[in-house]
């Protein structure tokens, strides 16, 4: 069961100008279900992506990243779940090209205008010709009100969907910004078996689309953890389809691109915690804050520590405020000169811990209370300096070993 | 259920002339189990230990360094299961300390020449009453034959105590080696939740201990993982008596020293192993050896990228050749240059994968037979030097969430 994640309200998919978006089943790894999607650009569309740092990244990923910098037109996304067509090697990457070739051959483009990705099952040969087979029912069912059909195209072992979408106003004009994204494990920053696509009808220069995605990746979907497992598929698109008929938008300091940028960054947001809200086995959502780092390298290296440990996971998994287990992980999060008495920690407005040991004021019937929600904040002070950084995660259950011993099954 | 780990054998565990163990029942957190241990040492033994590298290290722990330091020959080890003392601040270094004095004054030996170990529940004030309330017992019960009541005597979520036992020749004489070790959560290198007890009444010139120790941990207990969680107590200690009457061995590379060391080493890793073995949850015994490497530090990386990893912990779980996980596992280890078309991966016997996808040869029936043993080697190759490294992990099941979930119930 999700953690406090609804179904998408189809009110608020709002349709892209410019885009179309068409899903299929193609039994690619199982019948009856939709596993097959084509986003289809209109001319004029601007393109920015983010990818896994993992060195054994996918042939889709590999493909992307060549297409993107070979500079065409992207012109259409090619999406299949149900195998990764990762670890696959040579023979993957010819298979991930087959697909883009048939796909450009049916749209009249350029193979380098297809961005292909792939999520499921790593190590499988890709079943190309069953994705092929289904290019011209997708093509023929793109629609550009069909965001909640791509959202349940994408999914692996997410229990529901993920679409969220918004308006903001740039010069008078509504532009509508709307995104799906899928998880639910493998799942950490830079990136996660995640798949993420946010498209706007802003009209956006060219240049900014590549550092908008950046951003808003580093601020959404790289501050998230499900197990820690840095997937080969990640893969975050950014669409501008430059139709909304402003003038575009050059730079994010103006007052247009600040109203886009926050409008961006709600949905990414939306979209990332939804991966942890749907984590494997998840009951409770989880927001690790760590302040008073002298670098806010050293809050995140604390709080991938916290949201990483097993055995913190499993303490919110049984609402056990074992909270030692907390400071143990500040402990090992590798600051070398780190002063343990100048640690705080609080759990939601309960403050555990003070000067590194337990807080004489602290009740455990009150840490108790805490951990029985299914949202809290873990709050850490680290007594060193001004940054700080937040991550988002959730906890350890029976489910999610369940869930990883029988995901082939 | 531990994995092919049987109780001590009573014939191994050699009696250390110039150590006796007291154990008893203390009620230090529940009743009627054996929970503080003493070790007294005649004068003339020498001592080398090797701490946590968490940096909420234990009060005691922060004790056993200051002591260390000091100099003055180490006269008793006292040790309590029940409670770890750790992130308990100030107030929890008082209480090791006055432990400390209370079993120093009964021996008629300064503070300084007892060491306090503590493990057990993170957080929560050491009942230092209690503890001293056993000292007397304690001391009164100690003989040189008591091993297997001091392995009982530090477990925590073990289910088996861990004793082992050899002998080797100096110089004619037969010379003892027996240790303890006690796991099973918050399990990763540098250390663990882990105590381990290591003695041996050769004689070796004192400086020699030091590196000795250090070695042996090097070697057995920082290549072990669990869950990845370090933990604040860990401690390796090892005692030479210097009552074996060979004449001393002051160097490793000596023929004397290397008989030792091999001793030494094969009981260290035994115990360490044994960790494992009884790893909380742990249903099967991994082996990871990753060769190839530019240097030991990336195949370390590497093999504990894969070890730490839920989502290859879990298919090992559930005998699921699912091995595309581990090929992501090095994928995140962080090598940047990596090259992923010089990876080969083994299973036992198996080649899985090569030239960094599915080996053309490999079935997955051939997988799945060795995946259903309680013991695997998992081999990579990274194709880049001459460097290896191997670490031993077990698997993450629905039983290690339990334990961790219950612990302190």
């Amino acid at each position: 069961m999700p953690v406090d994640l609804a179904p998408p309200n189809p009110a608020q998919l709002f349709p892209i100008p410019g885009l179309r978006i068409g899903v299929v089943e193609a039994g690619i790894r199982k019948v009856g279900r939709k596993d097959l999607s084509v986003f289809l650009l209109d001319a004029g569309a601007s393109v920015g992506a983010v990818f896994t740092s993992n060195r054994f990244c996918a042939a889709p990923v590999q493909i992307c990243q060549s297409h993107l910098a070979a500079g065409a037109a992207i012109r259409a996304l090619l999406i299949n779940t149900g195998n990764a067509n990762a670890g696959t090697g040579a023979d993957g990457m010819a298979r991930a090209r087959s697909t883009c070739d048939a796909l450009a051959q049916r749209l009249g483009v350029d193979a380098a205008q297809v961005l292909p990705f792939s999520t499921g099952v790593i190590m499988e040969p890709l079943p190309a010709d069953r994705i092929i087979a289904g290019l011209d029912a997708a093509i023929a069912a793109a629609k550009e009100d069909n965001w909640l059909a791509a959202a349940q195209g994408i999914m692996t072992t997410d229990t529901l969907p993920k679409a969220f979408g918004t308006q903001v106003q740039v010069q008078g004009k509504t532009i509508n910004i709307t995104g799906i994204s899928k998880g639910a494990g493998m799942i950490r920053p830079n990136m996660a078996t995640m798949l993420g696509y946010i498209a706007t009808d802003a009209c956006v220069a060219p240049a900014l689309l590549q550092p908008l995605a950046k951003a808003l990746a580093d601020a959404s979907f790289n501050r998230i953890t499900v197990d820690g497992d840095t997937s080969t598929n990640d893969s975050l698109v950014l669409v501008a389809t430059n139709k909304a008929g402003h003038a575009p938008i050059s730079a994010l300091d103006s007052v247009e691109g600040h109203a886009l940028y926050q409008g961006l960054l709600k949905v990414a947001l939306q979209l990332a915690q939804a991966i942890v809200r749907d984590g494997e086995g998840a009951t409770k959502f989880i927001t690790v804050q760590v302040d008073g780092g002298a670098t806010t390298e050293e809050c995140s290296r604390v709080a991938y520590a916290i949201a990483h440990s097993p055995l913190v996971k499993t303490a919110f998994f049984a609402s056990d405020p074992n909270l030692g287990r907390i400071l143990a992980a500040v402990g090992y999060a590798g600051i070398a000169d780190l002063d343990t008495d100048g640690i705080e920690l609080y759990l939601d407005d309960v403050h555990v811990a003070t000067r590194g040991g337990r807080n004489p004021a602290y009740q455990e019937a009150d840490g108790q209370r805490v951990m029985k929600q299914s949202e809290i904040l873990v709050r850490v002070g680290l007594g060193r300096g001004q940054a700080s950084h937040t991550v988002w995660t959730c906890d350890l259950s029976h489910e999610y070993v369940s869930i990883n011993a029988d995901y082939r099954s």
